[in-house]
């Protein structure tokens, strides 16, 4: 059988178990140019939020009684399609489920010799690209310049400040715990980490970054986008990638004051991947690259079991989660 | 005797007129190298507003007990720079005084013949190149395009939304009465003009834009900038070029939900037009033709006399003026 999880409700505010209900279904069949896929491993991402919401955003809402949506990297079990043979392993958008058919021509294969298939999920999928066509397009990094990355320890802020780090920035990243910071700092070597919960941002922010603030990559918006703008430099760019601090909100929440934005001349630009496919190429090489040269690490937060995945997706919109979050399913 | 108006205090919110000061004083005799003007023409502006604060922004604040800043159109009175010659009239920078030594260097000769002279505080000087720079540099205007303009009546943004439509597009104008809305669209030929005191502004923009909004160009940000978010097509471009809704604020207030700027990938940029000197003779010359050819018209509010000074400035925060704000000092 194949096991689904399918929107039941959609949430107020903070999702909860309750929003999500587990089905069964038969198993499809793929009909010519298909593919009949197992679910490995799904990808957990904060936009999966918006998708619950009735409002359409830049895509459409999942429907009630929906399949949650979400990368997956699956296994072919059985192929209608003479580009794909059983045991190969393919990144798809199979969503929350155990088994899907997926048209062949949707699919990328993946190399378990170049690195671990998850990561397609990762550095080396929608969240890598993201940090690195929002940081290199917009942010447009020089060195010497700093730069701010929030939710830092995350899939995307991981990678966008060691990208920084390695065009020769001074970066400084935020982040949640304690623990994090220590990671963000030791391990991915940003120059300071400041965790959020326990600092007074707009001060704290001020003490490690004497030089003012050039680039702010901003997975987050709210509190940390209003710290941040009071200390932003001339010419300044912040691209906005990411909206964590608002995606449980009720009401339409206010937003900084852009004050800052005309003295400085400065730009907030919002960032979509999907603009971006002109640069995969340069992603997938320069991304590959730095890994080899051990200048990118990368860390998983791996939770076992599909029914895991409601109260994954619930606590990464707290920040519990620490690393990109995927559910192993088979 | 030179008479001088200077800043007594501080204002807290909105000016008030003792927050001026008269005084009489020598009048200066100009060096070598320098010239003794007389002030015909001093123009007012909101950001004038800003230089009362302490605050530091892109420029110093106007020091207690110091005269007012403002660009003025001012008389050759005597002179010991061999550029300049008795009689001749000058852009210069002498701020809100009756006479002035100023080094020739940092004057412009106007031509009376060309246009009349005042019109180098307005259209033909920061105002309309401020208006040119920041829709062509940042909003970029396509042909078909809907273009939205806040203080459409102003000196600004009356120059905008008239290039605006020279450049193919769709504009509409928001204005605070209905007769600047009669004149956004009679004169200056905006397609609409939205009055933001009667209307219910979200309501109102989306039945004037139908197909989005492409370009915002902001004098104001505030509550327009936020009905102006939720209907902003994908792409879009917000030039931010003043904050006439905030410059009277006794507290740092609050700003849009940006969340539309992300599932739209536009961008919202800060703009001073001293960035832009590149852009001199491109201005010069495409607007002196479009004047010449009757594409572009031009309002003045005229107040008579220094004294009128102190609550045209106020006046103007409050919206009162209608054209472009100047005073005739002699």
């Amino acid at each position: 059988m194949n096991t689904q999880i399918v929107l039941a409700s959609r949430p107020i505010g903070e999702p909860t178990l309750n929003d999500f209900r587990t089905v069964s279904t038969a198993i499809p069949k793929p009909a010519a140019g298909e593919v009949l896929l197992a679910t490995k491993f799904l990808s957990l991402d904060p936009y999966m939020r918006g998708r619950m919401s009735a409002t359409k955003s830049y895509a459409e809402p999942v429907a009630l009684g929906g399949v949650m949506v979400g990368q997956t990297v699956s296994e072919v079990l059985e192929s209608a399609d003479p580009t794909y043979r059983t045991g190969e392993i393919v990144l798809s958008a199979n969503g929350w489920q155990t088994h899907a058919v997926a048209p062949g021509k949707t699919l990328r294969k993946l190399d378990a010799e170049i690195a671990p298939v998850s990561y397609a999920l990762g550095i080396l999928g929608t969240p890598g690209k993201t940090a690195y066509c929002a940081l290199l397009d917009i942010g447009r990094p020089k060195p010497g310049e700093t730069v701010v990355v929030s939710a830092a320890s995350g899939a995307v802020g991981s990678v966008a400040g060691q990208i920084a780090k390695i065009k020769g920035c001074r970066v400084v990243g935020i982040a949640g715990s304690d623990e994090k910071c220590t990671y963000v700092t030791d391990v991915l070597g940003f120059d300071q980490c400041i965790n959020r919960r326990k600092a007074d941002l707009p001060k704290a922010l001020a003490q490690v970054c004497p030089n003012g603030i050039d680039v702010y990559f901003d997975n987050t918006a709210g509190t940390i986008l209003t710290a941040v703008l009071g200390l932003i430099n001339v010419g300044a760019r912040i691209p906005l990638v990411g909206l964590i601090e608002h995606y449980n909100a009720t009401a339409l929440p206010a937003g900084p004051y852009l004050g800052p934005l005309l003295t400085n001349r400065a730009k907030i630009e919002g960032f979509l991947v999907s603009d971006h496919s002109a640069h995969s190429a340069a992603f997938a090489r320069d991304v590959a690259g730095w890994m080899r040269d051990g200048k990118l690490h990368y860390k998983e937060d791996v939770l076992d079991g599909l029914d895991k995945a409601p109260q994954g997706l619930i606590g990464m919109l707290r920040g519990e989660n620490f690393g990109k979050l995927i559910v192993r399913v088979s």
